[in-house]
């Protein structure tokens, strides 16, 4: 049971122009599931992708940032069912073949191809059944097709994750619609998250290079369900430039707009993958500030929100304050003094601190602690009294399902 | 259900010379059970210790520490039920008082004794109760008193874990006795690993610093049940200097003979708290070998024994390398060439390779994984092929009773 999370509605969805998008049932691992996805841009769209850091890095993705670096891309495809990674020099050919199938399909140049797979590892990705269901998925093309594609694109999510915006700049409305898949850093074999987000907006390459990387690292570098990352972990920012003049400077509001439009949807479509983490009952933000920078901030977050301890408690509606004292402790900030920084609680509208002084703070009642940990959505804020810098992480919690989901899946 | 461990038998414990422990009922938490454990070494034994790096250092850790940098120490005591962690100032005071009292009780100074607690944090020490239970614990002084102590350290651990050894040095007996307990890093609120080791050798201080070091390196640093490291961990090693010559050359066959006994307890003692790990089902081992440093061995062995989703995949027996290889790949050694590496896996006296050039071996069949992880000890034996250090570290599997036992432990 998703936290908090409810399906997309298909009409509030909203085309973005220069934007198709096509599904097909290719049988790649399965029979009876649309599991290819189409994606087709209009000339002059240009795109900025941040993936993986894992050094298991898949053919797709391997494959993926050498054609983005090579040209402008004009058609994405992804497939569900393998992940083709683990999988050597065949995996890349694999993944090269698929691109230049697309690129046939299509009329464009294969390197105008980003290739994306999702699904088992360490198995080949089965090339002729994809491409034999390129057609199909080239003729679904349309521009209102993220509804099918934010399906499409499901391996284990319980449910689709999809969204859109619009915004008014300069008199023209910039659309911003955005999908990812994911429900563990790595879901079983089944790897790996996925999130594109497009908009029509007309944003000069640097700058959509860097907005790529700032809002990753503001949402989907900032969530966790079990601290996994997957080997094909993929997020492309798409700008199709057919709406408003050319965006070329940082300091513009209209970049600006389009800056926070772009992160505030990316957190959404990060944040709904930790709604629907495995087994998750609560979600949980720890939001750490004060700190001397950025760096440490995060550290201290992810130690809060990897610790099983931490988690299981929150699963309990536990108010351990021990436990999220403990995991601060040892996040690896070696200078810190503990003596000086203040915990609290909030959820349900109620904020309460708890932890002072290097201990208990001498207000705290262990009922109100309870009352916050029944809310299912809680955030645990950290002040570190030493700076400026702050940083969220987003976690679910750690619950039976958690452990059921991932004994159970291959067996 | 520990795996593979049995409790100590009393009379295969031996006694140290210049060793003499006791116990009592000090009320400090519950009624009727035995939480108060008096250590009393012979004048001239050194002692040298390691300690939790959390921040949340707990105050007797902090005493700890400072008295064993004053002087050595004459005697050592233990309570449960309260860690006296996150106590802030009365914390130290507590443990400072604890100290005088038993100082008074011996007839040594404050500073000649080492104070370590265990149990519940955020709660003040009960210094009366504990000192009114110290002229019990003096009378109950014996040198075959390790079997009683082991009990009496416990906490949450199902069974006391206690080993000796002995050895002949030029024509003398040498004996080396030692106790831990620990369950989980953190067991919940119940803080702390706890590791004593003592031998009548007689070992210069310079080389007892070096060797306490090295052996908690080798065995209680290199284990993990959550990840969690608690606010109280201690690992103490003694010398009474009882038995044969003063060692003081580090090359001597005498020291590598001592070396080499204290690290293979210790590894003993450690490897005895993951058998009891919290709901632990299986007791894993993560070699890594053939790599360019101790550090980048140690980083890829704990990414692997870390992932939950390793963890339950060893609970649910299913040889899932897609999750050791992901593991691998985000340990974060940033120049690994994962075609190069090569993975086994290895139980019941089968070794399989399972993984070689980046994905599955290919004369790797599933039966065979299928029936190595069947058994209670399984090792993940990783060889990086770039260099000749190693690392090896200790873990258990996630199981349905470790959410359970972390969930229900406050509610």
């Amino acid at each position: 049971m998703p936290v908090n999370l409810q399906p997309p509605v298909a009409n509030q969805l909203q085309a973005v122009k220069g934007v198709r998008l096509g599904t097909a049932e290719a049988a790649i691992r399965k029979l009876n599931r649309r599991d290819l996805t189409l994606i087709e841009l209009a000339e002059g769209s240009r795109a900025a992708g941040v993936f993986t850091q894992n050094r298991f890095c898949a053919a797709p993705v391997q494959v993926c940032k050498s054609h983005l670096a090579l040209t402008a891309p004009r058609a994405l495809v992804i497939n569900t069912g393998v992940a083709n990674a683990g999988t050597g020099e065949q995996g890349v050919a694999n993944a090269k073949a698929t691109c230049r199938a697309v690129a046939k399909e299509l009329g464009i140049a294969a390197e105008a191809v980003l290739p994306f797979s999702t699904g088992v590892i360490l198995e080949h990705l089965p090339v002729d059944k994809l491409v034999a269901g390129l057609p199909a998925a080239k003729a679904a093309l349309k521009g209102d097709g993220w509804y099918e594609a934010c399906h499409a694109i499901m391996t284990t999510d319980t449910l689709p994750k999809c969204a859109s915006r619009q915004v008014d700049i300069d008199g023209q409305i910039v659309s911003f619609t955005g999908m990812s898949k994911g429900a563990g850093m790595i879901r079983p074999n089944m790897a790996t998250m996925l999130g594109y987000l497009a908009t029509d907006a007309k944003v000069a390459q640097p700058l959509l290079d860097q907005l790529v990387r700032e809002a990753a690292d503001l949402s989907f570098n900032s969530i966790t369900v079990d601290g996994d990352t997957s080997t094909n972990d993929s997020f492309i920012l798409i700008a199709t430039g057919q709406v408003g003049e050319e965006i070329i400077d940082e300091a513009s509001s209209e970049f600006q707009i389009i800056r926070a439009e772009v992160i505030e949807l990316a957190q959404w479509l990060a944040q709904a993958i930790v709604r629907d983490g495995e087994g998750a009952t609560k979600f949980m933000s720890i939001a750490v500030e004060g700190g001397k920078d950025r760096d440490e901030c995060r550290k201290i977050a992810y130690a809060v929100a990897h610790s099983p301890l931490v988690k299981t408690a929150f699963f309990a509606s536990d108010p351990n304050l021990g436990r999220i004292l403990a995991a601060i402790g040892y996040a690896g900030v070696n200078d810190l003094d503990v003596n000086n920084l203040r915990v609290w609680l909030a959820g349900g509208g109620e904020e309460v601190l708890v932890a002072e002084q290097g201990g208990r703070a001498a207000s705290y009642v262990e009922e109100a602690g309870a009352r916050i940990m029944k809310n299912a959505e809680i955030t645990v804020r950290v002040d570190l009294v030493r700076g400026d810098a702050a940083a969220t992480v987003w976690t679910c919690d750690f619950s039976y399902d958690y452990v059921k989901i991932n004994a159970d899946y291959r067996s």
